[in-house]
């Protein structure tokens, strides 16, 4: 029986404002990526998303981002690895004080928006922030791009990790997403992503930009949560795994590990 | 034989900013409240930090404090009780994970300025703390100021507890200290702070400001790390401590607890 | 004729954050008070704010509150007299330049939040506030509860200011707001508040609690934007006030200075 | 007789937090520098500094940065052009405050750290630079590099503008600084400075690592305040430039605008 972990980013709400739509989303998820007070979220935030997730059987993760409220985390910032490091470690440490203030712990940590595709491409910055997981907590799962430099430090340094799936974006035959510039880079109708990630999960590939069949493997779907009808979106994907017999575990369990 | 735990303020410093001397006073003093970039101190200070303590054997522990890295976390902010567990609880997790990455345990939590002064007057705000630090980890120990709705909320709740001397502080006759506004709240002289801290070590008494003796017991004597001379007090008490035969020690092994 | 001004908060959205329904609202009032980046705002906010209020032809004045976007500006904060002066200056100065920026001149300042409460209640931070005011421009009109100490600091340092009046407020027989902590506090029926707002302006008088008819004599009738129903409020108020003859202008132009 | 500015980045400290040596360097100085509160600065020291430049005849002008307090401005951020116009313009207003408040007038703007040397290779950010200092007062005057995007911008719109030359940098036969990572890039003898300095002044030449003399025309010279050694420094160019007889002006006067 096929299985597929459903992560999704949850807790970037801030003092008076509210973003995305948590309780909606929560129940349909196996994965919280938690925002750590850096580019979103408050300590309020995180111990009510914690609990949350709690609530529903969802396994939670640091969401760390570049410390940048204003511009969400997704404007690059110049960062030694060394600052990349320690603001790992700070976010990971503080969440992980809710989780296990819940009796709870960490399953995984996914780097947010600019960090994220920064680390994707540039070896040294990977390898920082897969020091940074191993030395908070070796059993943390790493979310990691495919074929990026993320996974490739996740090796190296033998810190656990797990391949995300986009069902929402299209690829390149090459493997990699297909830039947010080209036209085709999203997929906007949820019933055409839910077929391919149904395709990505029973057979471990997708149809790239130029129609050919590529290889995606994975062990965990992103779904966005902060763009309008996220949670239509998600439940026509929960739908069609069922109808297909495939089932939704958080990652650990996929990767076989003790989450 | 007679034994007292040294705290003092470290990691203080903030981006390009230097305050205080922690290289310095580190090697003589036993437990380290390091500032965990509310009020103080970023993630890669709270890292050097950690492992400036480390090298010197000391024990370390979270000081959070108010967000207000302008005011320096010692201008009185209205927060909830629910703000103060959450930005405890916060605190407490993201130092954890430097302690952690080092191969080391929080040992003690000591709320910073306004927030240690306003929870020593408030029981609701003290209990959130206090409900705070044993929710992250029932051992760790919290100071507190003897006498203070801190210390009756640390027992009322089941958290060990160290009360806190201060040399360089006058006493009331009923044992509170003598309020800054006051001429003689400050003990200036190196020689008579030393003195003091001899006499409430050994004689767990003290003389207050009306020359009554009064009684003084605590476990963890406070040492300031940013006033000009700071060194050489501390390096003065070390010495009389020495020619007194009393033992320096972390406080959890002052309190016989596993630090 | 009878003429009044309506002022409302204005630009609270942060960075990826939307607060408030300032495109529906702006049309319908006619002194917008636009945060600085404190307590809320943002550069990028103040500017598109300043220009929604241009074209619209509202007047725009300069919302500072104190330097806490988490706690939105309505937590109380313990600052001394000299350091609420300084950021004052600092975010009239800001929201002017983006004003300037636009051919325009701020109109007046009115404090936010916990700081224009405490204000209220405390005459040398009043003062500090009117201080403030009067240095960046001496014809600056300050808003001011009536009765309360910022009107009488106001009046004091021959600072302009327009009496604020609260068309959903409840009021004690001494004039004062019932507090919120009354279940009376809140007038919630957009019809009797509008009732309420055509008596104060058209009799100068407004039934309190106790049901007797006290004196109620302001220039400027706030609007809260951030409620939901604003905007049906607003234009109940503004439909009410056209049948009732009664003109809708900015501050200055009522107080009859130079806006 | 010749005649230059001297300028200095002034008020970088921030709360609790000292940086750079003001009282000593301003007396020494025509044109300072005041950080905004991004980069660096706080309200009250932003007032004090503009308090300090007033009582030594020195011009001040707005020094913003990017917002990243901990980084010092000195990591480059990927701000959009629209983002980067609106944080110059909230951070001259705010400054501008300042000085309207003691009677002054802001001269001259100076982008810092990473800003500055982000836009004088950028040709979209240097125009958001000049854009947003001409859109608040068209009569500040923007610090350039020579031959700089920033320069070319400053020209096309018309923007007021003064070329900034380095006493203790070495420069390429091309005109440009020897890059940092150039063991050759900084002069650290005071003596050899003050000659190139004086130089620089009279024959509008200096000597470029190549040995070369290439052209050196500028307007402003900038000293380095936190620099240890900088008051120092700063007096030995001062002696050097009045055995020359080099006055010491500020830009505004230099170039011959109404400061």
């Amino acid at each position: 029986m096929s299985a597929i972990d459903i992560n999704c980013d949850m807790g970037e709400s801030f003092g008076p404002y509210r973003l995305g739509a948590d309780p909606e989303i929560m129940p349909l998820i196996s994965s919280a990526n938690i925002a750590c007070g850096f580019h979103a979220g408050d300590p309020q935030v995180m111990r009510e998303t914690v609990s949350l997730a709690a609530r529903h059987g969802v396994a939670v993760g640091a969401h760390p981002g570049f410390p940048d409220l204003q511009g969400f985390g997704r404007r690059n910032m110049a960062l030694s690895p060394e600052e990349v490091e320690a603001l790992i470690i700070y976010q990971i440490g503080a969440l992980g004080a809710f989780a296990q203030a819940q009796g709870l712990r960490l399953q995984h940590v996914k780097p947010h928006g600019a960090l994220y595709n920064m680390a994707a491409r540039d070896p040294t910055l990977a390898e920082a922030i897969a020091r940074a997981v191993r030395a908070v907590d070796p059993r943390l799962i790493l979310f990691v791009l495919p074929g990026s430099e993320m996974e490739a430090a996740a090796k190296r340094l033998g810190v656990p990790f797990a391949c995300e799936l986009f069902a929402d974006r299209n690829y390149q035959p090459d493997g990699t997403l297909t830039p947010r510039s080209d036209p085709r880079a999203l997929i906007r109708d949820a019933r055409e992503a839910a077929a391919r990630a149904v395709q990505m999960v029973k057979e471990k590939k997708i149809r790239a930009v130029d129609d050919s069949l590529i290889p995606a493997e994975g062990q965990t779907l992103c779904v966005h949560g902060d763009t309008p009808g996220a949670t239509e979106f998600a439940r026509h994907i929960r739908r069609r795994f069922q109808e297909e017999g495939i089932q939704v575990l958080p990652v650990a369990r996929i990767l076989g590990l003790s989450g």
